[in-house]
């Protein structure tokens, strides 16, 4: 093959490390039927949302119960050098969850219990396998929510190891700003807990934030206690189509200029739109269109909505469409969601390779548009979506697999995109991780001083290298 | 001295290490004036505003005026394996700044250029030095504003390196929802940056947050990013007395449990306001009071202006007086920001020992009023203000450095009061540090594996502990 370099990527480097039969009959003596060796299940266990080719599935899967359970898998693993991933509900984009140095999968979605409602401190704790949606069912009744929506109903725990934010992130920060404290089973089993529930914290260093977005490799979360807010007075969503991409952005970096603290503000390129009608038959207008939510009081949210659309109809924004109503906001939130699947549907078989390049505000337009005519350019089929208010956004090459050039293609777009967002002041992920396909973007981005210095906090922390091996760095 | 042993604190253990004279010379040969061993400026660097006995001065002091500078006399250092304490305004509450094990003091005063303002993005870079009123006032003319006010006009780099936050964190957060992007000279000299000023990234260990709030103990900060905010288009300040320090909080309580984005709201107990009133002439009412800040639209400012009103009315509060003008509200706040140095006067020659817990907002009262109580029992002067909105507050207990007893009473009453917040699931700190002062209790607080955890990163990032040793854990 002659695929340039970096095409490379999405054929992972597999490097297994023997794992003992002797360590096997440990775990099934430890943990009996909650221990399972199944191809099937090992199978499940080996994969994530991301388009990487398969590698064989762990040597066994634990179903983890307790902290305890998780303490003991790790422990015996520790004494094995055998390497432990964690897993949750499976929706990584960046290949997390591939034994691609063999191990172990702990299945953390037992651990499913909201363990205790601070209604009154605005803070809950949560079992890592608790998922967002599960979450907010749960706190109903107490008139607060979680508002971290990365899209996919993750888990509490894999939101935090991979410092997710998505939709309401514009407005309500990422798992870095709630996340309060944590749980978490160091690579040698021993169980820690980092932080407290005290809003803020000056006692020593921040390993809080150091667990956060570690991508599993040093540590297993077990609980997390993260805020919660008091549901708006009022939430009015709106939709507003645009004659182009660049009004659409040139519309969101004068609403953040200006402070306006718009909930949520996304773009939905005409690709996604014409995506979703067809999947889910929405009969939206193919056009790029910016998907906004309001939060506040009465007052405060006409004031918001007042002054954004003066500033979409500046921009040649049509009339806002609103959905005030629970079932219409539903109705729109959920044809955002279900822009990745309904991307997959318009090409039976393809897989999509996402972007995640985050830049700052005032550089969105020179990096989204420079993006879009490069691809455009290229006869892929790809579609546009982006937290846009945080000028995070996501381009989803949708490729077939079995034609390698597609995949050339893709990370060809991919790598000069992230070149561009990296000379632009940005990152080469803004919520989705390192994982495996970042990592010489990661050099790029932080320097080699920089990843050296976590490479040593990696080794302080797992000497030998058991947790998540592989990702983030090589 | 039968002291109980916790009241040994104020007399820290001093183990300096040889500071060899071919060291000083080096140092001497590079940096010439900029390198001084005058006792008048080594004793000036070697304490702060913590109530510690003086200890020895470090054996000299560098005038850093570049990063290259800071990366030479660390470099100079780490062969000689000397102690290196970063120095700002010396504002420090926790000893931070005493040369316990020798070394030499690295100034960054000079470095205090603003180096790059990002008003699209509301981003600043700038030098470790620069003052948070020099960057107010530098930034002026954007329309933006630094809202993190620990009351001292501290640098950004000794902000960063304490976690500080102060007035305005109950709306905009603490430095480490705020600080971006850092430039750092690690304990070997090496220049590495972290972060990028997107708003948001999941690229690999959060190393910024690692450094914010390290205290100087894993390297030198040289460079910091931080958001800005537009300035509020209406602003307005209030202050409201309360029958008690109860009702007061209880009004704070329900407030923020509402979600109320109140942008201050500081408690000032009826001590403070006498030491105040005598120090400035203010004559205010000398009653427990709380200074408040709206900041929004003027509808917005005015609604939750209302909201409070009716709260604290509900709970016995004086009619609002309001400051709507500037330079009203600066004279409300200069009286907030001289609470310190007003009780220092209130009874000369005292030194004030300063408490700094947080907790849940719903253990507020709890915490506050039976801490209260036992400071008016033990017949020792005091003051109490607080950053309620948060759930952090500072007892400062006015002692007589020659009499013993009102140390070991101090350090009774706050040993007590931080094993109450502790048990009530908060922090011993919510924003001066650990320092030399609460060492056992971060132990306490966090639990023995963590605090290894913290040691282990410790000895990865600084094998030879030159890095300000002796601070956060021995």
């Amino acid at each position: 093959m002659n695929a340039p370099a970096h095409a490379a990527h999405l054929a992972p480097v597999v490097q297994a490390r023997p794992v003992p039969q002797v360590f096997i009959d440990s775990l099934k003596a430890r943990f009996g039927e909650n221990c399972s060796t199944a191809l099937v299940i090992r199978e499940q266990h080996g994969r994530d949302e991301s388009a990487f080719a398969p590698v064989p599935p762990p040597s066994a899967v634990i179903f983890a119960e307790s902290t305890q359970d998780v303490s003991d898998a790790v422990k015996l693993a520790s004494e094995f050098k055998v390497p432990v991933i964690p897993f949750g509900v499976g929706s990584s984009l960046e290949g997390h969850l591939l034994a691609v140095q063999g191990g172990i999968s702990v299945d953390l979605t037992r651990m499913n219990k909201v363990l205790s409602i601070n209604a009154e401190d605005l803070t809950v704790t949560v079992q890592p396998g608790v998922t967002r949606k599960q979450l907010n069912e749960e706190i109903k009744s107490t008139g607060l929510f979680f508002p971290i929506d990365p899209g996919a109903d993750a888990t509490l725990g894999g939101m935090s190891a991979t410092r997710a934010s998505g939709t309401n992130a514009v407005r309500y920060g990422t798992m870095r700003e709630n996340v309060l404290a944590l749980e978490v089973v160091t690579a040698s089993g021993e169980i820690i807990r980092t932080g407290t529930r005290a809003k803020k914290s000056s006692a020593g260093y921040d390993l809080t934030r150091l667990f956060v977005g570690s991508e599993g490799t040093l540590g297993v979360i077990t609980e997390v206690t993260v805020r919660l807010y008091p549901l708006p007075e009022a939430i009015s969503a709106a939709i507003c189509s645009f004659p182009s991409i660049a009004a659409a952005v040139e519309t969101v970096i004068q609403v953040i200029q200006l402070g306006v603290p718009i909930a949520r503000v996304e773009l939905i390129d005409h690709n996604s739109v014409r995506m979703v009608n067809a999947y889910a038959k929405l009969g939206l207008r193919e056009e790029p269109m910016l998907l906004m939510e309001f939060h506040g009081s009465p007052a405060g949210v006409k004031e918001q909505a007042e002054t954004v659309q003066e500033i979409a109809s500046d921009h040649g924004g049509n009339a806002f469409e609103w959905a005030t109503t629970p079932e219409e906001r539903t109705r729109l939130w959920t044809a955002r969601h279900n822009a990745y699947f309904a991307a997959l549907q318009s090409r039976p078989g393809c897989r999509a390779i996402s972007t995640d390049t985050c830049v700052p505000i005032s550089k969105l337009a020179d990096c989204l548009l420079d993006s879009v005519a490069e691809t455009e350019a290229s006869g892929l089929p790809y579609f546009l979506v982006g937290h846009v208010g945080d000028g995070n956004f996501h381009f989803g090459y949708l490729i077939d697999p079995e034609i390698p050039h597609e995949r050339d293609v893709a990370e060809e777009l991919n790598h000069k995109l992230v070149s561009r967002a990296l000379r632009l002041g940005g990152t080469c992920t803004g919520e989705h991780g390192i994982g495996l396909h970042k990592m010489d973007f990661l050099v790029t981005e932080a320097g080699e001083g920089a990843v050296n210095m976590m490479r040593t906090l990696k080794r302080a922390l797992d000497p030998h290298n058991i947790m998540n091996p592989g990702k983030i760095f090589r």
